[in-house]
């Protein structure tokens, strides 16, 4: 289930305060805000690092860009044991009333690849090729997924390096006119910004967003392959036991707990 | 089908017009285009890059830079959809009239690693033959594209090295030199320069270059082994519903909804 | 076993300790504390990594840290000869009394990794899936150990950036105010603190933090792994001393030589 | 074939000219040559270098470093076609006159690596055991190459490491000796030297010869493995046809074209 | 055989020597060594290195210091082809006399890894339980290594990280006293000792240690597993002019064709 995570606006929002707090309170003068506003410096990190990213990618993969930028502000959640009861009630179904049964209680269930799965396994498609069909989705979904990532690493990589070649070019053009001495501090001031604006970018904005898809990736990576674990449990008739047992060792301990309890109330039930 | 990729030389245009924009804009003093450029810095960058490249790789590595570089400004677009369907067609074919009946077929096919594939298929070669051939085929294009992408990553390595090389030049003659303080901005800000210019040559040039064809190379590997599992596909004689199903798992989400709409349509025809 | 691990403490302390001595004993002035502890610095430093942290992370994941950090002060003993002894004697009563006898015995057994899979092997599941099951459970161990060590390795890289980057605010501010020359000095002092915080953080508290959490996650599995090896070879009726030699392969050399001493004396008694 | 290959002296040539060059035509001042040379920083980087790969090899390993050296001034040629072809005539013979026809043959072939493999063929050793025997060779020398490139590639590590000391050294010495501001600018430029030397060492030098060694053992690995699917082939018997279409999927696609060429040509010989 | 390995302290005499050199021949003024000598500096290097080594690492692991640094003065030499001739007279005597016979002739065995791989063939185990033994063993030794090493790796990570502290913490308190600028000099010099001495340790002593630990790790895993190749040839009945083809692939070239001007002498005695 997708949801909208606050963690990220909320952390853009701590970094910029903890930067504005960082001018204003700090005792080397009189802070002011415009002094860290610069339009030449925002053109050169920004039309740098655009053009860098445009030369690296193909429009395809840019494409990808405002989506995967949503993603970084939605989370998912996935309750890993209401997962683990699906499939020991599909292969308790299946064991009962056979394969072709359980195409009557999918209506239930609302994720589209457990769906697949146990279509393909009412098919009557062999297991191997159930799980080749599922895993190339599956490394389809990661490669989809890292694409838009590595667009995002990219930037957090040419950001600080384009935020230094704006201050090469501030260095440049202050050394070359040093006629008026009162103006050495603000130029050199305004040549450091460039770099201040590129690690900014890359530190509070692309490399945290890029680490967060990748994780999100790998959360999404990890319930697929329960799913799949699931899928070929239930089709080659194995005992609901045995798969429950084999698909909560996936689960982290505390989890694990509380379905022990809960599986001791199950055996009453189900014996 | 390769096409002309815009993107790179407007890239490329973007971050020129950054850096002059930066020039004419910049507080510093009256920026102008004559100082920033430099032949000795340009020639201690262009000839210790050189020069690097040369040690570094064979005649017959560097043989392969006009190709390499001519293809970053090139984009190949690849109709999966397309591809699916073509695998379909000749399974369906190859089960109805043989695999022999395949050969005649093929003109209608472009794609001569297709048409390699099905030859192989149509002599009776055995399936695993078949992959290993054409896998070592995938294996040596990869290895070649690696061979010539290397190139620009190494330069990507030694420009900033040898632009930090030129200041470090710059800067010992002036400090050798320090009896007029008047030229001491200026000199500096010649030694500046070749740092600049490194840092451009990787940011702007060969760092996103070797980077985009890295992408394309795993764009055409990922279309060359869809087309290896179709050509055992319809050589094994499997199912074409089957192989449709096993292909369309490579494919991106939002195409493979176009896929399943006509897939029901195609259901009706083939039944 | 879980202890306390005191070298987490002491090496913060001896940390601290040698940073205070150098600030005392430091021939450039009279070192005062206070000329360390500047509100503003820490702001920045600790606002922008955790805004970056909380960027980069999931709600669930953050929510492990507090136990991550207690990890690290505790460290964990493994008596992996008493280890052996254990699957040694199991595998001995297995070969005599049958597998079931082992449920009877599993009293005097504290691991609950060893209890479970030899529960599964009493329960007569085949030997592939028990591995299967018990590998799981480690790998799912392994991601979640990962998981929490992941927010420090960041946390290690974003506390120097963030530490340029509040020395660059400060630079910026100093440079726009440079009226007064006696305030230059101290302001430049304060400007890198920020970057002597980001240090500090990153090399004597988060990397060795999440180095530490590493090795330890690696003597866990290392652990797990020999006690999988025991199940398997106790399941499997493997010869009681052929079982010890697998096992204690693992052992390091100089334990390897008390227990070779211990297994003569043994194998009077076994024999 | 061995070659000397003009393109290392080349490139060093180069390197060192654009480097002079930059000497002589910076505007910075009266660049002269004896500004550049400097025992003490020779020395020390040298030193410095010398005894860091000193602590870090055996003297083993540093035997090796002449031959390492001498092999960065040297190409090896491959015609790749010719080799293809002896298998085809092997495989042929080998199906006509049976595989101990092969050893009167093998005075032809050149390459020790085809002769031993053949021998083993002709002696009547398993395809198995031949292709480890081979296989343990090409591990053994791709592991002889990786041993004495690890010495550049460390050189290339500490040269400008030990710059960096240098520099520092020269730093500390001219900050303790304030008392004559005009040696303050030359003592500079020599500090800054080391670090000049160490660059230079390193991205001139070591980096360089340290990656062409890799990528021609690569080569020579890719030759091998050529060599070994040749031997493998013709002791199973396959079909010449097949195993040249096996054996050419290795060919980059240009060759492959004349040899499709002269391949139909040959069908009409041989059939 | 292990013999001590003159090349370790010789490395550190001539690093230090080169330094030393460095220091009283410098242009930049009348070097002394008491300038580059100062406790406060050594005691934050030190003082940091050690806490955050302390944390990173379980008092198990830190017990392994002493005995690593020894390792480090220590080199092993290897006559890999008496290894060989050893496995070619056990194969012999094996086929002639079976494999009990090999327990007698072991008393000439050296190697207490070859006695054990022997022994366990003489048991009558099987060839992949044993296998499985000895790799076991050699990643346990492998391991072991890794863990001693990896204490050196971070010093060298550490040590340039905490000279940047101490120089970081010098700085501030130099730029928070200007009042007196004839200390300006000398208070930088001694900030920048702490980022030397780093450097130094880091470059000198860690960095090559941890690699030659390495170096001679890969050296002893790859005699063992001559060794396992060696054992399980004898076990297997394999013919002695096979196996020794088989291992003597690993061979150096040179070493080889000393081997081969002696295996032919060998031919004539064996037959």
């Amino acid at each position: 289930m997708k949801k909208t995570d606050l963690l990220t606006p909320i952390g853009i929002f701590i970094g910029l305060t903890a930067m504005l707090m960082a001018v204003f309170t700090n005792t080397a003068g009189d802070g002011q805000l415009t002094d860290f506003i610069q339009i030449t410096s925002i053109l050169i990190v920004l039309g740098g690092l655009s053009a860098a990213i445009m030369i690296n990618f193909s429009l395809t993969d840019l494409k990808l860009l405002p989506k995967v930028i949503k993603e970084t502000f939605q989370t998912r959640t996935h309750n890993l044991q209401d997962l683990i009861d699906t499939f020991v009630d599909l292969s308790t179904k299946a064991r009962r009333e056979g394969l072709l049964a359980l195409e009557a209680g999918l209506e239930d269930v609302e994720d589209p690849f457990i769906e697949k799965g146990v279509l393909l396994a009412v098919d009557g498609i062999e297991p191997d090729v159930i799980k080749d069909i599922m895993m190339a989705e599956v490394v389809a979904m990661e490669e989809r997924h890292r694409k838009g990532r590595v667009i995002l690493e990219k930037a957090a990589e040419y950001a600080p390096a384009w935020g230094m070649i704006g201050t090469l070019v501030g260095l440049v053009l202050m050394l070359q006119n040093l006629n008026d001495p009162s103006t050495l501090g603000p130029n050199m001031a305004v040549a450091l910004l460039t770099t201040l604006y590129g690690s900014l970018l890359a530190n509070l904005v692309f490399s945290p967003m890029s680490h967060k898809l990748m994780l999100s990736t790998e959360d999404e990576v990890f319930v697929k392959q329960i799913i799949i674990e699931g899928v070929i449990g239930v089709q080659s008739g194995q005992n609901p036991k045995v798969l429950q047992e084999k698909l909560s060792a996936f689960l982290p301990n505390h989890t694990k707990q509380d379905e022990e309890a809960k599986q001791s109330e199950e055996e009453v039930v189900n014996e």
